[in-house]
């Protein structure tokens, strides 16, 4: 699952988030046939958005697309997903939403299988050394975004 | 409830929307001292947006913000929220969640009353009626919305 082309797009948008100065979670869009839809990361800092989530950029990114795009599509981000991107996964409907990693924040991977979504957690160690970093560096700008 | 100067803005964005040719659904959040955060509405056809809706563009004009802004604050909505916005009120732990109208469409309702938001349904002919003109009128770009 690590080397999946749309989870290695997902870490490789954290990071570019982390350079950027923001909350380095990133995530990747792929369809049901492989092929990457959008990818993006969190915008916070970078747009002063509060909507543009890593999942929410990817899913901006996409870009305007029928239903019909979404199925069997596959979500991978580098954190567990928020309320508001566990929500957006179910109205476009998503089969199957790959985590990086969970030990940083947990959001709403219950829902999400409620929902019927496969979660798969990877448990990827290079993600939950990048979030902890980050945490550690800029724990206001975190609790801003996830709004604690 | 139809008086509140939320409920009037975000049926302004609602036919602002309609009158540029887009998915009239409009959205006003509103601070607990009653002072408009941000107000939007529906933005798939105007930006290519598959996130922006009417509850999103609301959050989104209203900017970066810490937590403590959207305490005790309202999201009016002309139309019940989909999973996405229901799961962005749940994000951003807005009080409570007033909605125009939810014959043309039910959303999260149940799910933001059970994480404790008060939620209030108007029922205002106003935005049924458009709502209904709109879906007769562009059923094919209200599926694509709704991800049906």
């Amino acid at each position: 699952m690590d080397q999946d082309v749309g989870f290695i797009a997902a870490v490789e948008e954290a990071k570019q988030g982390y350079a950027e100065g923001g909350v380095p979670i990133g995530a990747c869009l792929v369809s049901k046939d492989g092929k990457i839809l959008g990818r993006g990361h969190n915008m916070r800092v970078q747009k002063g958005s509060p909507v543009l989530h890593a999942e929410m950029s990817a899913l901006e990114n996409s870009g305007r697309l029928p239903a019909s795009a979404y199925e069997g599509a596959t979500m991978y981000t580098t954190l567990s997903p928020c309320d508001m991107c566990t929500g957006a996964c179910i109205l476009y409907k998503v089969k199957r939403v790959v985590i990086g990693e969970n030990h940083n924040f947990v959001g709403g991977e219950e829902l999400l299988k409620n929902r019927g979504k496969e979660v798969v957690v990877v448990d990827n160690q290079e993600c939950k050394d990048l979030m902890a970093k980050f945490i550690k560096e800029k724990p206001k700008l975190w609790n801003e975004d996830i709004s604690v």
